[in-house]
Formats: structure tokens, C-alpha cells, sequence
């Protein structure tokens, strides 16, 4: 049986698209059958409706907190009998509540190299400090912000005088990479977790290392 | 005149021999008039002595608090006429004195991307946090520690189950390459600070991207 996986998601969605994709393509071994938004205009919501995927959408002011509407959104998720959470720029931080209700593993990203810049402008805070190395993180979500234990990372040089948007462009590019890349070690059943160590078992297609970024683990054939 | 430089370290000294061998081999174009030492054992006076390069060794317990002993350390390097100071493993955090009376830059380096794992134990933190990618980076000294304006760094993957000293060789391997890369740029005058942003300015050898390490700004011909 394939993983089953639901998407949260609150805006463009193109790591989503990326998921989408690499499922429609047949290199990532998955179901999605739901994708769901806190925000109902999200061009996310778009692009599950054309590949056919079910939506939830809701305004979480509806709810009378922020726990009732985990709730809400844990129950849509049982409901469609998923098995993983991958959050693909979702804007807000998952209840306690959430993650204990769910169970499952619960995956999201990060635009800069965990511990470094986390929070809400990874890529700008990255740019303000003066690092000339910066990437992309993979990480099991635990209930601190940006802290669970981390699957993939990927790090790029910075561009003398990049700009923000040129910046998050190339980190966007390596997440719409390495996510698949972790859920599908995820729906292989490769992952294994010991506190804060993730250690990647069993043996994959032989790795690629692209030229202009370091992945570590190294990218399998076809991601 | 080519740039002078005084070295700072504590220790065995293999990165101040990584800058005497570049130095030697004509890919480093500077003069090291002066190794100082707060550990009159430490293996770097050795290497030299071996190069023929004066030493000062001290004890800090000789003086009565740290401005005196900065002091008297920014004396021997003024005498010896030296326009900049590498740190390399010295293990004493500089002064507000030592800065302000020398006045010249200061670099140092750190076995990990900065701002993450900042501290004694840089090697050892990334692998108790469970990253998979860490490093080096070379940057100039402020009051604050590991904290100054980074001039380049090396990210490399960390290994399943690798031990700290694995990590660590792999990690001095790449200081050895991109700490004399940082002082040649200091020596030829093409750094430019403003505010936190280090600029690398000017045209240099054509760069090289080494296989296993993504090294930004990339090291130059020979380096």
C-alpha cells in the first residue's frame, strides 16, 4: 500500500506542485488524497483540483481556537485515511493538540540550513547576517517552530548583491528536490528516528550529487 | 609591501601551518613576522621555529587580568610591525582592548556554518543537533564571539554515524584551504566590509568548486 499523504498549504504551492508532479511522473510512490489550505483563494487549491486531488478549505477564524480547529482539520485528514502530513509553506504553527491527535509522522521545510535563520524569512535573515552559504532543510515537525529532527538539508552559495526574491528563487528550486526526495525515503520506510537523529536505512538508487548544490543525504536517481 | 601577518593559537597549530606551507609555496603572499602562544607547549612554537618565523610565547596566570595580557600581546605584535591577526585555535577570547589597541583586522575560523553552533564545540554541536550539512567559515573578529562578518565558507555532508573526530579531520582539511584563501583576499586589499556584508571585489584566478565541498566564494587558482 502507498503512503498516504495530506498537504497543508497556505499559499502558491509550487512545493506541492513539486509532490504532485513527482507522483504523476511515478518517481515519488505515493497517494494524496487531500490538500488542505487555511486560506480558501490559495493558488494551492488550483492545482489539487486540477490533478484531481480533494481539497478542505477553511478560515480559521471560524473556529474558537486555534486547538478546535486542528481538530477540524485532524478529523478531515482521518477521514481520507492518510498516513503523513506534509506541511509545503504552511503559515501556521501546528497545536499541540494536532500532533497528538494525528500520530503520524508530520514533515515540513525550511528556506535556510536549520538551526540557522528559522522562523518566517529564512532567506532574508540569511542575506541581513552575511553568510555566504546558505539552503534548504527537511525536518520531522515537532511542536517547537523550525526545531524537529531533520531529514535533508541542502546548501547553496550566495550570489554577490542576490536579492531576496532571486535568492528564494534558487532555495524554492533545491525544496521542489529534496521534499519529494524525503517523503519518498518516507514512503519507503527508510527513515528511522532516535531523538534528534535521523538516519536514512536500507539501500536506494545509486546518488547524485547535482553540480551546484550539496545535498546531503545525496539525491537518488530521478529526483 | 606584502601584507604581515601575526598568528594567534593555542594549540598544535595545523591551520597556521597551513598558511606557513602557502606562504612557502608562493600561493599565499604574505609575511608572518611573529606566532604568538598563550601555551608555551603548544606545538605551533615548533612549527616556527621550523620556519625560522620569531615566537612569543606567554602564560595569562603571569598577568594580573586579560587587559594587561591583550596589552602586552598587541605590544609584541606592533613591534613586529604587523598590519593583520589570524586566530587560528587560540582559545582565549580577544579583548574590547586587544581590538581597539591594534586596530587591524582580525580573522578567525570556526568548525561549523555560522551562526549555527557557535561555541567551543562546533563539530561536536552539529552532530548532537543531527544536521546533516556543516563546516567552516573564516571570519573577521568582533567583540562578540563567533559572531563578526563572515568572509567565506565551506559546507560539507556529515557521514552516517560518523564520530566527532571524523568530522573534525574532514573539517580542518577544508580550514587548511579556505583560511589561506581569506588571508590572500586580505593581503591583495579586495575585502570590503560594510556593516555585517563582506564584499570580494576585483577580478581573481579563474575559481574552482572542489568535488566533495560547496565552498562560497570559491577558491582561486592554488589555493
Amino acid at each position: 500500500m502507498p503512503l498516504r499523504l495530506a498537504i497543508l498549504a497556505s499559499g502558491n504551492g509550487s512545493n506541492a506542485q513539486a509532490m504532485i508532479s513527482a507522483m504523476q511522473a511515478g518517481t515519488l510512490h505515493i497517494e494524496i488524497p487531500l490538500i488542505a489550505s487555511n486560506n480558501p483563494k490559495a493558488y494551492v487549491l488550483t492545482r489539487a483540483e486540477k490533478a484531481g486531488i480533494p481539497t478542505y478549505a477553511f478560515d480559521h477564524r471560524d473556529f474558537k481556537d486555534r486547538e478546535s480547529c486542528d481538530r477540524a482539520i485532524v478529523a478531515r485528514i482521518r477521514e481520507a485515511n492518510c498516513d503523513a502530513v506534509a506541511l509545503a509553506g504552511y503559515m501556521r504553527l501546528l497545536s499541540h493538540t494536532f500532533l497528538t491527535e494525528f500520530g503520524g509522522p508530520v514533515l515540513n521545510l525550511h528556506p535556510a540550513l536549520l538551526p540557522s535563520f528559522p522562523g518566517l524569512h529564512g532567506a532574508r535573515d540569511a542575506l541581513a547576517y552575511g553568510v555566504t552559504i546558505t539552503g534548504a532543510t527537511v525536518h520531522f515537525v515537532d511542536e517547537k517552530m523550525d526545531n524537529g529532527p531533520i531529514i535533508i538539508q541542502a546548501a547553496i552559495p550566495i550570489r554577490p548583491n542576490e536579492s531576496e526574491d532571486e535568492l528564494l528563487s534558487r532555495i524554492h528550486a533545491l525544496e521542489h528536490r529534496i521534499y519529494p526526495q524525503a517523503i519518498e525515503w518516507l514512503a519507503q520506510g527508510r527513515l528511522v528516528r532516535k531523538g534528534r537523529i535521523v538516519t536514512l536505512t536500507g539501500k536506494g538508487k545509486p546518488g547524485i550529487q547535482p553540480e551546484s548544490a550539496l545535498i546531503s543525504p545525496e539525491l537518488e536517481e530521478g529526483m
